[in-house]
């Protein structure tokens, strides 16, 4: 296996959706928002990504069952208030080395360029290694107006202190060059697993933001599902790559996404 | 050299053959299955791989003489009772990095595939850094009811607490969307080497699920020769994929295959 | 994304231009130089790279926004007493891996060279670890006659105790077997960041070679305004840069460029 | 730069020239004994190899030049008593990563193939880590015949304790399936820079079994010469190629070549 290969599942017509991106990051914050956005939406997986530059392994379920390393994509027709549709994105892991991350991101941002995207959030968590009472949400954009529009509904700017490592910012930075804009929303999380509370915080301000009605209550318990349902080697992959990919800046924030 | 290639020996026709994968992983546990079954029930090579994934070096055997990197296909016709053809896989190496896994895991299942493989077993040791007293053989399948089936046999199912490393994970995964079913049986082992018990143990089982027959006892002579045999560079190469590999889970499970 | 691209965003016409690179790298010493010679001879903009080789994240600066990894290049026409044509190329990273080093400075090469670029300038910090009273100006050249002017100009010509890894070598060694001739020039720095006095005797020397005409005292306010602006996560960037690229030598001096 | 690249200086015919690699290796054992051999020898520069898979530098010499990092091939018409021709490679440098290895020696063999090279010597020193009284040659060799040639010349055949890494190694083993034969010649050498002691035990041997006629006393002012001559970049680089390379086995004897 030498390439990246979409496999499509089901032929679909979308107009100008909006992407969302949520692939395993700290906390689980992100992909925690984008399964229970999946679940109370029911969005539908159309598309399937497999790459070289992911892990070489696979993971293995309770019950014997081996899962392939993959990303999958949703579509959503006509959610939200004002019926925009949506891609979202999902999986069990992220491109493994630098190149890897490139290899995968720039397959994602020209499979959904295809279908019109023009605006994406990419969803993660911020790990600052401290409890956190009520967790905040951080934020980046690709232009100013649309960091003033998170500002405006309570995202904290990420100032001078930091970068955003792997696909919730790379896929901005591709972005920005092909013309679509977009903001990385980041729920402030102690790094440790399956931060509900940090997942909500981000779900909220989606609602905000979209337009989108879903019960945020029923996110508690898609955690503790989630909880018992990750392998240990979920678990073990995620405490790898935040080891890997962290380094801690002055105000102790971490953040891989 | 800047791509992985298979050297064609003979041209052989097979129907619908099972394609058994024992790379060098943890004590040696699927090798020394395969090479027995190799010699006990003369299968004949047919093909080998090179690849740049592989180490960049070659092993010296005892009397001088250079081996280089590969991995070798055998063919069987015809063996067991229901008269099944077999491929089977084995070889000094894997691929080093994630990338030369994938490059010639793909090159591998691309290969097998011509032959009309639609079903596999990978095989391995599962390290568990402690003595054994009786070698259990776990498992885990691409499909529900080939779960059930291996534990029919009396494989403990591998549950949450762990993925599968190496070849032995991502031969089954790659299966998946290619229509090609698969199992993994590991077994268990302190993880030090050429455990002929746990060969065994997998051995014994496999017997039992392929319905062929093989002479158990003449393992433990086998493991001895291959004890002997086997360069001490290719113990440190063994040691060092353990301990790039291997992160320790909650209970001390280790596997690489 | 699975290659190095350039975003030609003006075409210019230019004849023999020199080439000036100054990437980022110990000090922000070559950085700050080109920096201002771009700003104060009002260079322009004409052409960016994205690279896969470029660590696969974003930067995001005070107010929020995005900044993807880039380089830059810049035109200048008729500089200096001789009236030449310049390229000055910046940017906030350079390739990631050894290989990624030279897939981007053979792109760089590529472009230069289609300009007419026979002659190059590598800008630079030589890290002493050390405090530095005033700075001294390293260098070496691909010519015994590009040496000696180097050396009737002032500059310490770097003996045997070291070689130049990264760009500001990478250039020079590629240019080697195109028929571009070069040099590096480095400034003497302790390596903390935003060494203004390492850029001005870089600087000082560079308009004496060139006899172009800058105000170099105001290169104290732009290194006071960089060391706001550049974020954290740059700063963090280029140290994690430094730590893996040098080497302590006998003298104790250091270079990455 | 996205390839590995030769650069063909003189177009030469010769017939089933022996092919010698002697890049460089622990002790600079075999780069002093293939330099000794083409200035003794006279032999001619007629190709220069240049690779992205090369470390991303450059070398700078006593006086201030810039030295690219590459493999230069060196012929030798009708030398030794049967009028054999040869070509020669030595360089400042081998490929970096292991698939880079591979890159680098798959370029070589094509290249040397393409002049009809049907035998060679891989040449280098074998790192004990300890004092060497009167330095041994150990070897190994593609077959059984020639294991035992070099075994009458007085060579240590080396047994299973190991394997031979890099370019003396790997050169050797992709020869196996192009149908040339080979042989490795190891210096014993404690390790450590410049060991003429060891480079003249080897080339003895090389005389002894290529019945060519050269001045071994000269060599220990050409290990003098290169002593002086070689940067410590160079003897850094070579520092860390050992570290990386090395796993001390049980009779600690440490080989890279």
């Amino acid at each position: 296996m030498k390439e990246t290969f979409i496999n499509l599942i089901k032929d679909v017509d979308l107009t100008e959706p909006i992407f969302i991106e949520a692939l395993p990051g700290i906390g689980h914050v992100g992909k925690l928002v984008a399964e229970h956005m999946i679940h109370e939406l029911e969005a539908e997986k159309f598309a399937e990504l497999y790459s070289p530059s992911f892990p070489p392994q696979v993971f293995v379920d309770e019950d014997g069952i081996i899962e392939p390393m993959k990303n999958e994509f949703h579509y959503l027709k006509s959610a939200g208030e004002d019926k925009r549709d949506y891609i979202i994105l999902v999986g069990n892991t992220q491109g493994l080395s630098p190149e890897g991350q490139y290899d995968v991101c720039g397959a994602i941002i020209d499979f959904v360029e295809k279908y019109g995207v023009k605006e994406m959030f990419t969803l993660g968590g911020l790990g600052t290694g401290q409890n956190v009472e009520k967790p905040k949400v951080f934020g980046a954009a690709t232009t100013k107006k649309r960091a003033e529009m998170l500002k405006d509904h309570g995202v904290t700017l990420r100032s001078a202190d930091g970068g955003i490592i792997g696909a919730s910012g790379l896929l901005l930075g591709l972005g920005v060059y092909r013309g679509i804009e977009g903001a990385c929303l980041m729920g402030e999380t102690p790094g440790y697993f399956i931060d509900a509370d940090a997942s909500k915080a981000v779900l909220s301000l989606l609602i905000d933001i979209l337009k989108i009605d879903i019960d945020i209550a029923k996110l508690e318990e898609r955690a503790e599902e989630t909880r018992k349902m990750i392998s240990k080697a979920q678990q073990m992959e995620q405490e790898m790559a935040e080891r890997m990919h962290v380094a801690p800046g002055e105000e102790d924030l971490r953040y891989i996404g």
